[in-house]
C-alpha cells in the first residue's frame, strides 16, 4: 500500500477516535463534570479545530493527487463530516453547525472563525491587485455583472413557472390573495447571488489569481453584490406592496442602493487617499506586529462598514485588500512581505471556512423526489444564466468559459437570499429546500469545472 | 506636540467612534434590522476585534515608550475598555465579557479566541526550549514549584485566619455546622495557583525566553499546575467531608493526581518518541500549510488532553511545544521556519488574551471598603509566598528575584480556583472580592517589577 493512503486510513481513525472522545461530553459544551480541575471552555472549539483542520488537510492532499483543487476536498470531506448521522444517528457531532440559528458555544465559535477566514481570504486576493489593474477590466466586469444578474433572473422566473404551478398551501393559509409571480420573481432574485470564496480559492490553489479572467470575475461579484442587493430589496418591495396593498416603497429602495455604491465609491475613493498617509503615521509605531495588525484592522474595519451598508462583509475586505499594497508597508520598522504575515493566517483559517461550508450541505434532501424537478430545473438555470456572462467579456484572448464558470457558485450567499424568502413568506419549505440543492450543485461543480477550463485556455493559448 | 502623542489621540477618537456606531444594535447581537441586506453574525465580532487590536497596539506602545513591557500597557487598556461604564452607565460595551457566564454571541467568540491566544503563546514558548535543557534546570523547577505552594499555602491560611473571624451569613444559613477553618484552607489553596502566561510574555517581551530564570519558571508552573489541582482536590474532599459527614474519598483524590501526572509523564515520554516518526510521516502530503497546521494540531491536541486529565490547556500547550522542535520540520516542502509561520498567528491572537484579560478587572470591587482589607492581606501573602520561591533555586549565580517574581501572578487561575470555591460553597461574594483583587494587584505588579529585576540582574552580571 502507498504511503499516503496508510497515513489516510491512519488518519481517519484518528479523526474518528478523537469525535468520539468529544461526543462523551465536551463538544456538548457540557462543563458540569465533577472534577476540580480546570474545565475551559475553549476545549470543544480545540476538539472541533482539529478535527476540521486535520480533514480539510487529508480531503485537500487526496483531492489534489486526482489532479483537483484542494478547496473540492475541503468542500467534500466537510459534507461527510456533517451527514455522518446518516450512517448512524448518534454520529451528528457537528448537528449544533448546521442549524439556522446556532445554540452551541464552540460552534458558534468555529462558525465565526470560518467567517472570518473567508474575509480573510478576499482581502488576501486583493492585495494581490490593484484599483488601476481592476479599472482596466472595469467595463468586462460590469457587462459580466449585468448579463449575471438579468440572463439568471429570467431563466430562475421561467424554471420557476414551469415547475410551481400553484402557490403552496403554507402561504396561502397566511395570505389567501397571493400572487403566484411574487414566488417566480423571488427565485429570479435568488439566482442573480455569485459567490465569490470558491472561485477566488480556486484561481488561488492553482496560481492564477493575476490572470484577467480572474480580475474580471471579482470585479463582476462585487458589482453583483450591489447588484443582487437592489434586485432584492425591489423584488421584496414590491412583494411586500402586493401582500399588504401599500404601494412601493421607492424611496427606501433608492437608500439601501445609495448606501451600498456609496460605501462602495466612497471606500474606495478615499481610501485611497486617505489609507496610504494613515500607514505614514502607524509606521512610527514601535511596538512588535503593528505591520500585520494594522493591515487586518483595515480589512475588519472594511468588512464591518460594508455589512453596514447591506453589502457582504467579504465586498469590503476585498476593497480593503485591492486599496492596500505592499508599497504602504515599505517604512514599517519590520522589514517583511505582507504577504508572509498574512499568510499563516489565512492557513489556519480558510480551510475552516469550507469544512463548516461543506458540513452545512445535507444529503437529505437530496432525497426528497418531491423537490428534485424543481432543484434541477433551478440548478440548470443558474448555471447557464451565468454561463451567457462569458459572452459579454469584450477583451479578445480572454477565455470567456472560465469566466462563465467562475461566476456560477450560489454559496452562501444564495443561502441568505433563500432565508431572507422564508422571512418574507414566499419561500416554502420545498422551495428553500430546491433553493439549497441548487446552492450546492453550483457551488461543488465549480472547482472541477473551473480548473479543466482554465487547463483548456492554457494549452490553447500555448498552440 | 509628538507624532505619536497626536496619533494616540486621534486612535482614541477613532476608537470611540467605533464603539458608539457598534452600540447601536450590532454589539448587542441584534441583527433583526429590516434591510434586505446581509447581516452577517460576524460582524460585531470583527468591530470588538477591531477596538481590541487597535486599543492593543497602543496601550503597548505608550508603556514601551515609558520602558514598561508592552504586556502590562495590553493590560491596562483592556481594564480602561471594560471599565467604561464607570464613568457613563451607557458605555458598558464590553459589559457581555464580563459575565460569569457569557449569553452574548460575540463575546463568547471574543473569549474563545483569547482562550486560543494564550495557549498558542504557550506553545511558542514551548518551542523555544526541549525536554532536555527544562530537565537540566529540573530540580530548582520542582523545589521552586513545591515551595511556592506550601509557603502561599500557609500565608494564606494566616491572612484568611486575621482576617476572618466568623463565617460569612450566607454559608452558616446554608450549613449551620461549618467550620470556619475550611474557609482558610480554601483561601490558602487558592494562593497556590500561578498563571505564566503573563510572566511567559513578559520574558518573551524583553527577548529573555531562553535564560535559566525563565525556564525554572516555566518548569515550575506547570509543576505547579499538577500539584495545584491535587491540593485543590485534598481541600475540597475535606470540606465536602466536614459538611456531610462522610469521610473523605481518597481513592477519587489518588485517582485525580495520578491521572494528571500520568497525562504529563505519559505525553512528553510518548511525545518524545512518536512525534518525531509522525512528522516525518506528514511531511510527505503536498498540499499547502501542512506544516504550520501540524504544528496547531499538536498543540491543539495536547492541549484538550490535558484539559481532559484536569489540567490547564495552557500546561498542554507547553508541553506539546517542548516536544516539538524546528528540527522535526526540515524534511516539510515548505523551506520555512515553524517560527515564521506561528508568529503572525500570535500576533493576532495573543493581545486579545491580554486585553480580555484586563476588561474582566471591575475597578468597583476597589471600592468596596470592606473587602480591602483582606483584599490586601491577600496580596501581601500571594506576593511574599511566591517570593520565598526564590530562594529554593539550587544554582548558583540566576536572580533569585526575578524567578520569585515570575511566579507571583494568579491570572485566571487563580479566578478559576474562586470559582470552584463558590460552588463549594466555602466563598461568599466578600470572599470572591477579596480574591479577585489579589489576582488583579499580582497580575498588574509584575510585569514592570520584572522588568526591572531583570534589568538589574544583567547590570549586576555585566560588573
Amino acid at each position: 500500500m502507498k504511503k499516503w493512503v496508510r497515513m489516510t486510513i491512519l488518519s481517519v481513525v484518528v479523526i474518528g477516535a478523537m469525535l468520539f472522545t468529544g461526543s462523551g461530553g465536551q463538544m456538548d459544551d457540557d462543563q458540569g463534570h465533577g472534577s476540580a480541575g480546570h474545565a475551559d471552555p475553549v476545549a470543544p472549539v480545540l476538539l472541533a479545530l482539529t478535527v476540521i483542520l486535520a480533514s480539510a488537510k487529508i480531503g485537500g492532499e487526496l483531492f489534489e493527487r486526482m489532479h483537483q483543487p484542494a478547496v473540492l476536498g475541503e468542500l467534500i470531506v466537510g459534507v461527510v463530516l456533517g451527514n455522518l448521522a446518516l450512517a448512524h444517528s448518534s454520529w451528528d457531532f457537528f448537528g449544533p453547525l448546521r442549524t439556522d440559528t446556532i445554540t452551541v458555544q464552540w460552534a458558534f465559535v468555529v462558525d465565526n472563525l470560518a467567517r472570518i477566514g473567508v474575509i480573510l481570504l478576499l482581502f488576501e486576493v486583493g492585495l494581490e491587485s490593484n484599483v488601476a489593474e481592476m479599472r482596466k477590466v472595469g467595463l468586462s466586469s460590469f457587462l459580466v455583472a449585468a448579463v449575471g444578474i438579468v440572463a439568471p433572473f429570467a431563466l430562475g422566473y421561467l424554471a420557476s413557472d414551469m415547475f410551481i404551478k400553484n402557490v403552496p398551501a403554507v402561504i396561502l393559509e397566511m395570505n389567501p390573495n397571493f400572487d403566484i409571480s411574487n414566488i417566480h420573481m423571488f427565485i429570479g432574485a435568488t439566482l442573480c447571488a455569485t459567490s465569490v470564496g470558491i472561485t477566488a480559492r480556486v484561481f488561488k490553489d492553482l496560481g492564477k489569481i493575476q490572470i484577467n479572467e480572474a480580475k474580471i470575475i471579482l470585479g463582476a461579484a462585487v458589482i453583483d453584490d450591489v447588484l443582487g442587493l437592489i434586485i432584492l430589496a425591489v423584488v421584496a418591495g414590491i412583494i411586500v406592496a402586493s401582500e399588504t396593498g401599500v404601494p412601493m416603497d421607492l424611496s427606501s429602495i433608492l437608500m439601501i442602493s445609495g448606501i451600498a455604491i456609496g460605501f462602495l465609491v466612497g471606500a474606495i475613493v478615499l481610501g485611497l487617499s486617505v489609507v496610504p498617509r494613515l500607514l505614514k503615521r502607524i509606521a512610527v509605531l514601535k511596538t512588535q506586529g503593528v505591520m500585520l495588525i494594522s493591515a487586518l484592522l483595515f480589512c475588519f474595519v472594511f468588512s464591518y462598514l460594508a455589512n453596514l451598508a447591506g453589502l457582504a462583509a467579504i465586498v469590503g475586505a476585498f476593497a480593503a485588500g485591492l486599496i492596500l499594497e505592499e508599497v504602504h508597508f515599505t517604512e514599517f520598522r519590520e522589514k517583511k512581505h505582507l504577504h508572509d504575515l498574512l499568510s499563516p493566517v489565512t492557513t489556519f483559517l480558510v480551510p475552516i471556512f469550507f469544512v463548516v461550508m461543506g458540513v452545512q450541505v445535507r444529503l437529505e434532501t437530496f432525497l426528497d423526489a418531491s423537490v428534485l424537478g424543481l432543484a434541477l430545473a433551478l440548478t440548470v438555470a443558474a448555471f447557464i444564466g451565468k454561463q451567457v456572462c462569458g459572452l459579454a467579456v469584450v477583451e479578445k484572448d480572454l477565455d470567456r468559459l472560465s469566466v462563465g464558470l467562475g461566476m456560477v457558485p450560489r454559496g452562501e450567499v444564495g443561502l441568505i437570499f433563500a432565508s431572507i424568502g422564508k422571512g418574507l413568506g414566499v419561500v416554502d419549505d420545498a422551495i428553500f429546500s430546491g433553493i439549497v440543492i441548487m446552492v450546492i450543485a453550483t457551488t461543488l461543480i465549480t472547482p472541477p469545472l473551473l480548473k479543466f477550463s482554465l487547463a483548456r485556455a492554457e494549452r490553447r493559448h500555448a498552440q
